[in-house]
């Protein structure tokens, strides 16, 4: 049986692939075939007899820039030709969990790693890579972009989770923040657990969680908030219904 | 002499650390003692039979959620009492370039990794930690999260990255995106580099490369954009010095 998500890495370190993926859920889920992972050495396609990848920047500054023709020559023999094709860098879109359940659908990802100050920009726009970007931050390289993007895409898969149901609930899904958790012991140095926790009444379980979840957006972060509130007018009416909006 | 940079890094898969930070940069920067990582395992600390890190969560639910009394063990004994101690959650602070710089002039960052639902609130209350996000996405666990701030860390830790320089112009550093990149060959696939690049005129080369920075961010990253010219309202003026505002 085939995997029902394969991905292809192209990099200059297939060293650190799978990596942390090769234990807990994701381990296990590659283990078992429900997912695939082929690493690709990028130097492999290099021409001369030093395997060279990069060279300077034209105009100067520091760092080295991944050549063009080395770096397609690596997609031309890896791509299959369908399927995404995510070059990681800050200047891409940022990643959000909307884009990580599209890439959860897809049969095939092909992730490119640059390392360096980045890769030449005529490859990107020759071969139209989408651009991702981790988020506001700088990394040594796209290879901890591509292992946190394969284990948030891979924890969606089918089976992966054990319930499906503690998917449902968590952040973005509903365009809250999640609310707290509490578990044993009930009472913990000296604080006790929400009592309404302990009531067993569902629907005021329920609304102290949506509740819960719609304050800490609201005060960590304005910015979902807002979109919430654009999205779904009709905040503190209750919910008749699991139909998505 | 001891490191200059310090991570300890509470989890319940110590087996990931320091998987790809073990290589490159970073694993080249481990080995040579600029930096040092001690993951500890969480579940050294539980004390029933079974090694229990986890129980259902009050109020019902899917998933599992980490035990405050384990998770504190765990912490009194790994904490050194100073220095960041930090979360991984979607429901923490955005990570940002500011916050890793930040944490780079540290000298112990301690990180705590959550699994399953995530863990007990009352001891992310207790000890104050601080909850950071990396972004908008779900992941299995913190533990990407974790080595993937560190790669981010270890970066800008003084002689890991080659040359200062190459640190100057990157995303975020100025407010804006990087510029495009571009190496030999200097035709390739019939597309030719920018001409500008090839002029050898220093300050031409420096302002198509701002132009390029300013609207790579205005296309890509509104958000961005519209900070940048908060920030700095002379927008187009021939920047005369290097003075950060």
């Amino acid at each position: 049986m085939s995997s029902c998500f394969n991905a292809i890495v192209l990099t200059l370190f297939p060293e650190m692939f799978p990596g942390p993926l090769g234990h807990s859920l994701a381990g296990k889920a590659l283990e078992d075939g429900v997912w695939s992972l082929r690493p690709v050495d990028i130097r492999g396609f290099a021409t001369d007899k030093h395997r060279t990848v990069d060279d300077s920047p034209f105009g100067g500054g520091a760092g080295m820039v991944m050549r063009p023709d080395v770096l397609d020559a690596a997609i031309a023999a890896s791509y299959p030709g369908r399927g995404p094709l995510i070059y990681f860098t800050p200047r891409g879109a940022t990643l959000t969990q909307k884009r990580v359940k599209e890439l959860s659908a897809e049969s095939t990802v092909t992730l490119l790693c640059g390392r360096f100050e980045g890769v030449d920009q005529r490859v990107l726009e020759a071969r139209q890579i989408e651009e991702i970007s981790l988020g506001d931050f700088v990394l040594s390289g796209g290879e901890l972009a591509a292992l946190t993007l394969l284990d948030a895409v891979v924890r969606l898969l089918p089976g992966v989770v054990g319930r499906t149901e503690s998917l449902e609930d968590e952040s973005f899904e509903t365009g809250l923040l999640e609310y707290p958790h509490y578990t044993r012991p009930d009472t913990w140095n000296g604080m006790p657990v929400p009592e309404i926790l302990k009531s067993g009444h569902h629907a005021k379980v329920a609304a102290w969680r949506r509740e819960q979840a719609e304050d800490a957006t609201k005060a960590r972060r304005p910015d979902l908030w807002a979109k919430y509130l654009a999205a779904k007018p009709q905040v503190g009416v209750k919910k008749t219904d699991k139909t998505k909006a």
